[in-house]
């Protein structure tokens, strides 16, 4: 076991945090190339990744495999065979030049902790399912949760439809990739065989760093609505036609973007952004035509964000109405806020403090697979600080010690569990 | 002669209008696919255009060429060898999902003239050179009128080291096409071989049909200023990093699109246009942190052209200074508005008139070929009323008539040309 100190006295030398940040540096170099790491879903890397992942979780005496959605999964047996199982894990997909934490410790942190009661041959009257999911930042199809959706069993079958830019079919990428799509039905676990989730991940944020705290328990993840918006007006030549006679789908598209911000900084606990644009025919002399853009709208409240995506598509129209230019707005993905169990935040809480950090409390405004998890089980999440709140960028960074924390504290949080109801 | 009436008294029956309309349908069909004309330069459709055009020219009784820099070259000759020519054309390629006329009827028009001419068995003491020119667009390696400067002896031979959005180097592009680039220095005509050039052209405006008129005579070409911004942020988490502490590319791009718009509008006679745009990483659930923009500025003034780009600038910077991200602005292309030689507008003019059209004179909001062209003879052009004043669109359209009206307008013209110093 090496790179772990351990030491069968308790944990006192359970402390894998150079372990973890070498693993976690490991898988970042399955990229797509470019700066930070891009490794999205059933491509090369997503395989090379599954690899390595397997790997450790059979070096920490789980068994593993790579399920018909592409993810990756390890089971530490119970006392008993077939016993109801603690699922831990997090995603191991990226979005384009995103960071070698995000998700990945989620996955990397567990399978260290296994590691470590394997090797002091401690094991519990449940299982350890961890689970790497496949496909939590949708980069590639547009589509979010993939993994731990089949997993809940409410994987919508006609995701495999969707196509990349490059325009291949999701269930042709998964074929490629070495699985069988038609079967990802039958990965939906039966409620009584989970007992909770349980997630680990970054920040993303600055509220941890602010208060020098290395770690968070999470109450609740924000709920999100995401938007595609097209613009239509009239391509024209940008030498010939006068000012007031365009029909510009761009500029319709700009005021638009600057009407999302305004707005979200208008209400505490709001952010609206738009991260992906096009314009066509896309010519430096041409007045653009077509203008595409999507829109992310994010709150705790669902009640806030309901009201926000109204108010704004109500913007947007305005704006297009005035300009001339045809709107239309689709729902892309939408997720109501997850509320985090109480039961596993107070354990979560126990656990922190056994291992001397305090406890504090925190909501997150990313979304996460536990948000899928939920519709099959009770969910909690564990945070870690990170380097300025900076997520889904090469700068991406959390500290040796933070990461050894979190995973002693998720070790002392297994050791500690007492399911909700008895199996 | 296929489709033109003739009549040897007089061109009383020269009624090409069908004729040419047929044949830019014909050349339209070389397109890269989509809606519209997509005909880049150096690309397999500019190749296919080249063949066609070539078959045009040599039926009309002329030698044809593609020459280094992939003009295709047609000449009659006059009743002497080596007469100086006077030379006419326009550009055969498109922008994205353009029309079937820009460009195209200028090169065609002409032809027919030439075919005429040859079946009448009428020569002159001058030859008739046609060109139609390679690249004036500039849509796949962001540059213009490339065709012509290699002819004015303006080509700069850095150009040939642009890359597409392939990331493939002009000058392999040129050599996969078929025509060796480092000859193109070889194309410059000496001055004293040239009388003058002629360009028949859509208006791409509103001016001739809102008066009801076939054609006109244009008096310049309005100068042009094209610039490539990009803004460099942080991306970040869409749902983590508060709105107050964002440093977003793509919301300062906005702004400073409506910025140039709102600039633009405020000056008549200025236009401005961003035609191209995208950010970084560009996933709908990141904060971009880069973003890249074009803007086009026109002006027929060339003063209130400048200063308008200075003006630009200035805000651009302002913009982006308060919202705490770097901006970069770089010139990509720039050129003084040309003006058109008063003796060839005399002719053109005559010649109208002969024809029984009204001779309106009305400036270029478009750049076209005789800025290059300018630098090596002197310039005329005859614009043709366009439906709508829509160009650069699938919906550019032009009537048979029209179409005929400029080919009997240019015939007239050719017959009755006098040089302004005889040779």
């Amino acid at each position: 076991m090496a790179g772990l100190m351990l030491n069968k006295l308790g944990n006192t030398d359970f402390a894998p945090g150079a372990e973890i940040m070498r693993r976690l540096e490991a898988l970042a170099l399955f990229s797509e190339g470019g700066a930070g790491v891009t490794r999205r879903y059933a491509t090369k890397e997503h395989r090379q990744a599954a690899e390595m992942i397997q790997v450790w979780m059979r070096d920490a005496g789980m068994s593993a495999y790579v399920d018909s959605v592409g993810n990756i999964v390890g089971r530490y047996e119970g006392l008993k065979p077939d016993a109801p199982a603690l699922t831990l894990g997090s995603h191991q997909d990226t979005v384009r030049q995103g960071g070698k934490y995000d998700g990945a410790l989620g996955v990397i942190a567990p399978i260290c902790c296994v590691e470590y009661l394997n090797h002091i041959n401690q094991r519990f009257p449940f299982a350890i399912e961890i689970i790497a999911f496949c496909d939590e930042e949708g980069v590639r199809f547009n589509s979010t949760l993939l993994g731990s959706k089949a997993i809940a069993g409410t994987f919508d079958m006609k995701a495999l439809e969707a196509r990349d830019g490059d325009d291949i079919e999701m269930a042709d990428a998964l074929r490629s990739f070495g699985v069988e799509p038609d079967k990802i039905p039958e990965l939906a676990r039966r409620p009584e065989d989970v007992l909770a989730f349980i997630e680990v991940h970054i920040e993303q944020g600055p509220v941890l760093e602010e208060e020098e705290l290395a770690l968070g328990v999470v109450t609740a993840i924000a709920g999100g609505t995401r938007l595609s918006a097209a613009i239509k007006g009239f391509a024209g030549h940008a030498g010939t036609v006068p000012m007031g006679r365009r029909s510009d789908a761009l500029t319709a598209a700009a005021q638009s973007i600057l009407a999302v911000e305004t707005y979200c900084s208008s209400k505490p606990g709001l952010v609206g952004t738009v991260g992906r644009i096009s314009a066509a025919p896309g010519a430096v002399n041409v007045i653009p035509g077509e203008a595409v853009f999507t829109i992310d709208i994010r709150a705790g409240d669902d009640a806030l964000r309901r009201k926000a995506v109204n108010d704004v598509r109500g913007e947007l129209e305005n704006i297009c109405t005035k300009r001339g230019v045809d709107l239309s707005i689709e729902v892309i993905h939408e997720s109501d806020g997850c509320q985090c169990a109480p039961w596993l935040m107070d354990q979560l809480e126990n656990a922190l403090h056994e291992c001397g950090y305090p406890a504090k409390r925190l909501m997150s405004g990313a979304g996460h697979d536990g948000m899928a998890m939920a519709h099959l089980t009770d969910v909690g999440m564990l945070f870690v600080r990170c380097e300025g709140g900076i997520s889904h960028h090469p700068a991406e960074r959390i500290t040796d010690e933070d990461a050894g924390a979190c995973a002693k504290a998720l070790l002392t949080f297994i050791q500690q569990f007492e399911p909700l109801n008895e199996n």
